[in-house]
């Protein structure tokens, strides 16, 4: 049975219930629009020993920007409930704006250093948007452990950054990045491409096979590397927003000749802005 | 017994196991250099129903700004835990800063409107630091009421907010300032005072009693109310930073004529900057 709870109260109070019958609780916060990479957060937290599962739906204006699409992003409650339902989720929660955000509302969490490169250069400020709905989340949950997917990289640092600076009883978990047969990273905005667009937004997970296939066979130089991301991007999207490989832990550039990374990228396909990443090494063939 | 710990895993698990027995724990956060004021609350947590009381000790680097007196501030670490132990404090809890803030450390957590005026004026960045250390004090005690002086009466709403807004399970409670016989508000600070700084010292709670005795006999005109404190702390003070007039919720100016408000005030007296309130129609005569 998946409950629908709207109230924070009611998050915490499923929660410190489970924990006092000594269960643990994992949280996949999410923005809805549920997908297969979301759903095997929710399966990994059960295969990693939770006894409760919460979801929470909520799309966070505070980690959209002027000009970006807050309004378009796709909401899809019903059928979100009904995957949460089939995998076992045993708790939604699914708040109003008003009732994370009511007036008077004025606090925020910033992480300082991780949260400058990269998508925060393009996304001035959607981190701090993204700490403060998360430290609330997290709040409310209490001790747990708190799955995030690695498409969203640097957003798994600053968080994991996060709960570990405030100490946190979070765990905060990363897992790895889920893709379509064809290599597409799944992203609830992949909604928007249209059939070209999407046949184009694939340029971006060839360039990663590339990088996975040529640091497989000893390639090591960074130029080398990025360049083959570029080569398969360039002419089949409309804008790059950067294309970067850097440490896995600083996520600062990783040097010239590398022997860890993590190669990242942003660029615009039609109206719609994708980002994936490799973790060479880590991730599997994209 | 008083228990001494330095590390913020001894106190999560001091305040769980308290909580799994169903006892309520309590906190009063200090930068130590105890004196009755910080007493009163831990024995008002003891008169509201704590069954334990956690009591910090940490001089907060980061509430300290450029210049300010952080080397300076007085550390008495062995005398206040003899006042912990007679007073019946159940856990001190005293980390190193590194500790508190290790190498990498980036976060930080922010009340935005209440933090501009009065204080925020005059220490920029006082009040990010007071949030970012308060937040994790909060969530490594967890459910808990947590007990403030009313002499930082912008510190104790701007905490207020802050707990409020990120929904932390913690009550925050504001209590009356304590005062010497002669009326100087109980500060660390004030030992710094000389013989006849203590004395010019005495011109702010003089002001803050005029103010109480207009405010009982119907005085409601702010400018007046306001220059009954200029009249005493100008002849004895260097320097006034602010007095002012200001509704108890928002800190915003009162307005001409007020039905409610908080008087605040700082002041330096020889190298000692003071601060001191009095909240109309609530505070007991100064």
């Amino acid at each position: 049975m998946t409950e629908l709870c709207h109230e924070g109260a009611a998050l915490r109070e499923a929660c410190e219930r489970v924990r006092r019958e000594g269960g643990r609780v994992a949280l996949v916060p999410t923005m809805g629009a549920l997908h297969a990479g979301h759903l095997s957060l929710a399966r990994a937290a059960r295969e990693q020993g939770a006894d409760f599962i919460a979801l929470s739906v909520f799309v966070n204006p505070l980690q959209f920007g002027e000009g970006e699409d807050l309004g378009r992003y796709p909401r899809t409650l019903e059928s979100d409930l009904e995957a949460c339902r089939e995998l076992g989720v045993d708790l939604v929660f699914a708040p109003a704006r008003e009732a994370m955000y009511p007036d008077g509302f004025q606090t925020e969490v910033r992480v300082t250093g991780l949260t400058q490169p990269l998508e925060g250069e393009h996304r001035p400020g959607h981190f701090d948007g993204v700490t403060t709905v998360v430290a609330k989340l997290f709040a409310k949950t209490g001790r747990c452990h708190a799955y995030f997917g690695r498409k969203d990289f640097q957003q798994w640092r600053v968080v994991e950054r996060m709960a570990r600076d405030l100490e946190l009883p979070v765990e905060v978990v990363g897992m790895p990045i889920v893709r379509e047969a064809d290599g597409l990273a799944l992203s609830s905005r992949n909604r928007h491409l249209s059939e070209s667009e999407r046949e184009r937004a694939l340029g971006i997970s060839r360039g990663l096979r590339r990088v996975h296939d040529a640091w497989a066979s000893g390639a090591r130089d960074a130029a080398q590397l990025t360049a083959l991301v570029r080569r398969e991007v360039e002419p089949t999207s409309d804008k790059i927003d950067y294309v970067a490989l850097r440490s896995p832990e600083t996520l600062e550039p990783a040097g010239d000749t590398i022997d860890a990374g993590v190669l990242l990228i942003a660029a615009h396909v039609g109206q719609t802005r994708l980002i994936d990443n490799l973790w060479l090494g880590v991730d599997a063939r994209p």
